[in-house]
């Protein structure tokens, strides 16, 4: 576990000054924008540039396929995010998914009781105006919308608050489809919404997010050992992904911490620039989530063991990730800025994983004139079936490197007088700056394969 | 355009069959559930099981690639769901996206005012009861909720009812952030909302879907070209997604059918086995959508043109597809029932795109002994970084290849005995169901190669 070396309020101004970098650059560079922002904006909403898009959609697509593909263990589904009410109610969020809150008699604002300074717990008072404050009233965390014209009861619909119900609810659909056996796993990205009152820090709590969750059913007497494998696995899936290993943690649930349905839980922390928080929960859910089905549905959800003929219950160990918080790590992890000696400069750069990068491949004429430009135009054309690629031949060279290293492109190629005699170019590589010079046909498989042996230094 | 041959009765007997068998094929091999299933169902709503998500899954990145990396003036967002309110005032919805609704005072059932039969449209009676009808009332089809914990007006949200309002308000950013010049377009897919009281006809109009929305934009002088080259380029589409050609056509909207903001619009239909219907709207919006949201917001939204020093409204041309429509249009396409002559029986098989088939390769051992079934695993194992790959040892080894065709795996090897002797397998082509003798080195390339060059037969 990491310790801070420097200075509690001074590290606290760096990191503020870090999470303003951030935001910044995912602002200028299209990465991030705020919502409806030419209306104002909307509460914490968000939505993701040309740059955002393309970073979200690989850190999906990377965890996808190790959960998925590289393992024959697991099998994805995508279930609607509008489920049918009961599903909630079995679930317990219908009961248990609340807030409390408080409304102030006098300047009627409202707060989360249990997140108001806890002077004006006691008094009672608020820390607005010093008014008086009702009683807390638990308020649920999901929205609810009305299927069909008319607005009663017997229509009311809410958004998913979890992916994770999708994944149960269709348990019984995918053992019968999917020739998988006991241990096996359920995988799912989707939408999930909460009505949260308050959101904050950039992308890490918002209404609206997306989760990235597996559900791995096991026997009933094998949880724990399923439960350390998963922690381990996860916590390596990090580092695959290219985090620093000192900016992750894990953090378990003390028994009052512990939700009703937990027999265990662990938090994966990563230490963002406000501190450390929860990017992922490792939890063991027992039989809970499918006896509730069971019992709700009035469906039998056991599963039957083809060799030992038992019929038993599976218990459920979840990994549930945040995508749009991994995207907010990923940046994080990512952003520096360095001293470029050589340059007596400094260069903002994002040492992305190339596999996770919005442009994996810049292309540059190094000047436009003597068919450089249309020479560079048809070798970016050729990669373009295997990499996203970006064209640029604005400006100087140097400047070009550096608008690259700024978005975590990892590679760059540059085309010069020298490309019209031997068909080779310049490499050119993200974070250690060093270029090679390769012959056209050998930039696929190059690439390629830097991407594969990624390292970072 | 198509013509059917045979008469309408058989034909319409056919295709409910057709129907009937794709839906049947769907649950059976897990590509598609009734959502909620074990509670009965939600309306028609539906979950993607785990081939099913690999289908849709693949059309999204196909169309993604195609409409953004293999092109250099398209970028692509990701806009939340939940958009300001006022995004929806000018956009029209709130005032124009309503279905006229009347109920029966006798039996309270409700209807579509436009899609009762004639007659009772004409007498003012129940199609149900025959008992009186009211008028016809006006009903929203956008989905509200509220945020924040008050359900009161000021906080009342909609479910986004279509992707597009998404790229329009963040033209402006992506202009300022991006470097591209107009003309260009903003690509996006995601899920929309509409609350639909007829819904109908499996995955093909159900409340909750996913659309691929490009926005194109463009010098208002030079609307008509950009319309006819988009009309061209996403009919060229479906071609390269392997559909067949004579089941697609435009159909132009008439004077009458134009939607207020557009100037011309055409639909790509597709035979599906109910009848032709619309897969893809094509339109020149003009420069509605960017004045209103001009008028709207306050802001100005005008492109400057950096050569000509032109300031100006950009028109939009809109190519708006269905994701979820489709997958049901592929697997619509795909769907066969061939006979075998050389074994005298009946194979049902989905000619899918191999760029979209859910498995890529499918991988058997000819048996399981003598380190055949090792040596397979292993084999399959060494696919699976570039392909989605199904490992099979059970039964004989033509009911294995004929569970792949069901669900349009274009190419399985089998590892027998002369695999040990000299490092070769069979590889089987889906669709001629020819066999080659290749080597375990070359399957690699060998299949990309295949998958690149498909044509479909």
């Amino acid at each position: 576990m990491a310790q801070k070396t420097t200075g509690k309020e001074e590290s606290r101004a760096a990191d503020t000054k870090q999470m303003d970098n951030i935001v910044s650059l995912c602002k200028r560079r299209g990465f991030i924008f705020p919502s409806s922002e030419i209306y104002g904006g909307l509460a914490s909403a968000w939505d993701y540039g040309p740059l955002g898009v393309e970073l979200k959609n690989r850190i999906e697509a990377f965890w996808w396929k190790e959960m998925t593909r590289l393992r024959d263990d697991i099998v994805g589904i995508d279930a609607a995010i509008m489920m049918h009410p009961r599903v909630w109610e079995a679930s317990g969020h219908v009961e248990n998914f609340t807030d409390p809150l408080v409304d102030c008699k006098e300047c009627k604002q409202r707060f989360r009781a249990d997140q108001m300074p806890e002077e004006n717990q006691k008094s009672g008072r608020c820390p607005n105006c010093g008014g008086e404050l009702t009683a807390p009233r638990q308020f649920n965390l999901m929205f609810k919308t009305h299927l069909g014209p008319v607005e009663d009861d017997a229509s009311q619909v809410y958004l998913r608050p979890e992916t994770a119900q999708g994944i149960y609810v269709n348990f019984k659909n995918v053992v019968q489809t999917s020739r998988v056996k006991i241990p096996f796993g359920i995988a799912q990205v989707g939408k999930a919404f909460r009505n949260e009152i308050v959101t904050k820090n950039f992308i890490f709590r918002t209404c609206e997010f997306e989760q990235m969750e597996m559900q791995f059913f096991v026997h009933p007497s094998e949880d724990v050992k399923w439960f350390e494998y998963w922690k381990e696995q996860r916590m390596a899936y990090y580092a695959k992904l290219g985090i620093r290993p000192d900016r992750l943690r894990f953090k378990q649930h003390g028994p009052d911490e512990l939700a009703h349905y937990a027999k265990d839980a662990f938090d994966i922390e990563f230490e963002f620039p406000f501190g450390w928080r929860e990017l992922e929960g490792i939890h063991n859910r027992t039989n809970y989530d499918l006896s509730r089905h069971s019992e709700f549905s009035g469906k039998d959800l056991t599963y039957l063991d083809e060799v030992s003929r038992e019929r038993y219950l599976p218990y459920i160990i979840e990994t549930s990730a945040g995508l749009t918080r991994s995207v907010l790590m990923v940046l994080s992890d990512a952003y520096d800025e360095e001293t470029v000696e050589a340059e007596g400069d400094v260069r903002t750069v994002l040492h992305l994983h190339p596999a996770l990068a919005p442009v994996t491949v810049g292309v540059f004429p190094l000047v436009k004139k003597d068919g450089l430009a249309e020479l560079a135009q048809e070798i970016e054309r050729g990669l373009r079936d295997d990499f996203t690629t970006f064209y640029d031949q604005g400006g100087a060279i140097g400047r070009r490197y550096r608008r690259q290293d700024e978005i975590g492109t990892p590679y760059c190629i540059t085309i010069d007088y020298q490309t019209k005699e031997d068909n080779t170019v310049t490499l050119r590589f993200r974070d250690s700056m060093e270029q090679v010079r390769i012959g056209v046909p050998e930039l696929i498989s190059r690439i390629r394969q830097e991407i594969r042996d990624y390292k970072r230094v």
